[in-house]
């Protein structure tokens, strides 16, 4: 099977669409690297790129993206919605297909050690990738952000960067890397208008509610009725399809069915046939058996 | 989204390894083609190469793998336990991804005009190519076999063919060319071992006693258990899930539950796709969200 990892730079540019095209064009120019898609926006000038292809080929492409942006980017001047400590912000890897998270977090020290020593800019480590507990949360590794991170680096020991030099990079900052497990975000809608019900079933399927393991969700109201939206963090531990099910339980104690539901953005091919072979007692059922994989496969 | 069609010819020969492998070789040969499967049985002597690709490589392979086999299998010397009119016995035309039953239907036609023009076979079109209703079926289109046919070909205008001469080749007998839909192998398993109630279920469920449509099952005893054993011959009208879920349905009349389920061979994704967004209402949901399929289709 065909090694697949998956990337998404964050850069701190969301206005220019000459520098964020510059950016994605260093990738496109790496053989066996395919460009994903390419967002921004404005008001939280920042953008985002996502690429997928073999671990080697996307290190090497994030490289070259986290280059560019450096050459182009300067933080000094940088304004924008958004937390971020750098020109290239946050790079996480994801691994896709035949591969584990473990191959990510090694992928993602090769890129932090190249990224301290060829561009001198501090690198700090976080989810998977962590190499302390206070660093696994991305929110906490950025706390400050690119202004007052500038200080700490050089004054507290406990923002010593991973990588790199105690102190910002001129004009790129600091760069959070790491690895992450691929997350699914799946919204299933109910047959109610009331948000309370969405909101009661949310806060009792969510892990933090002692629910489903890797389950974030939350209770809104999206074209007037009432909606459960979720984060799978690990849908190797719960899918989108025992997200489903779970839903529709809690949800028939309020006698309240679901209108149906949707999968945001792509989601690996792996999560598919887990649902079929979970939701249909499918033995020995792979992705190996879907026909289009083995066309392309290795 | 990429054009795929699969093609699954069936030669008289199950015996030789070397002819079987000359034969595939010449598929191997055409770029854009894969071999995914070659299988052959002695007794029936008889093999299937299973080649996927875009429809003009596809029709290339087959082609060149006919005149392999009309240069290396004699028909008046054949024996086998299987029904067979010709050294190429069947061609059927697939449509996988991206292509549909009529782009097959005119695939099998320019398939089996060249083959008429260049090879002087008689060609017989079968399955969705028929010209004629008595020859949908291939059972009606073999009836007599190679040596039945030889006679009949000449004196009965009723089993005229439909390109080509109106006369058996010499060596390589007659061709049944032809576009069908794919067709999933899909059997449940039940939790008994009482056969009567997989065969009660399979009668209920199968179109021909007015069930599910496409839908052709049989109820066996399958390692001391009751299964009910599926030809799902058009997943577009009924899929595994659904079939899945009527045998539920079907199964708690009689207090029976579902052991598990099996999914013999390939399956193309769109069946995987069209499951997933039937079971679990999902909107919008198609090929192109997962991942995989966004990388290398084009």
């Amino acid at each position: 099977m065909q090694k697949l990892v998956e990337c998404v730079p964050n850069f701190s540019e969301g206005r220019s669409t000459s520098v964020i095209n510059n950016i994605a064009n260093a990738a496109k120019k790496i053989k066996g690297v395919r460009v994903l898609d390419v967002e921004w926006d404005k008001s939280h000038n920042r953008s985002l790129i996502t690429i997928v292809g073999a671990p080697e080929p996307v290190l090497k492409a994030a490289f070259a993206m986290i280059k560019t942006a450096t050459a182009s980017i300067d933080m000094r001047k940088h304004k924008g919605e958004h937390p971020r400590i750098g020109a290239t912000d946050v790079v996480p890897f994801i691994p896709v297909s035949g591969t584990t998270i473990q191959e990510c977090v090694v992928l993602s020290n090769k890129l932090a050690r190249r990224v301290a020593e060829e561009l001198n800019i501090p690198v700090y480590m976080y989810e998977a990738s962590a190499k302390r507990k206070d660093r696994v949360n991305l929110a906490d590794v950025r706390k400050g952000e690119y202004e007052g991170l500038k200080e700490e680096i050089r004054t507290n020991s406990e923002r010593k960067p991973d990588y790199g030099p105690s102190r910002m990079h001129s004009t790129a900052g600091a760069i959070v890397i790491g690895a992450r497990k691929y997350l699914v975000a799946y919204n299933v809608n109910l047959d109610t208008k009331d948000v309370e019900i969405a909101r009661k079933i949310a806060g009792k399927i969510r892990e933090k509610g002692g629910g489903l393991p890797g389950v974030k969700a939350l209770g809104f109201k999206v074209g007037g009725y009432a909606q459960v939206s979720m984060n799978l963090v690990d849908f190797e531990k719960t899918n989108f399809d025992e997200a489903y099910r779970a839903i529709e339980k809690e949800a028939a104690k309020f006698k309240v069915k679901i209108r149906n539901s949707e999968i945001y953005g792509m989601i690996p091919l792996a999560a598919l046939t887990r649902a079929a072979k979970n939701s249909f007692k499918i033995e020995g059922f792979k992705s190996d058996l879907i026909l289009e994989k083995r066309l392309y496969g290795n």
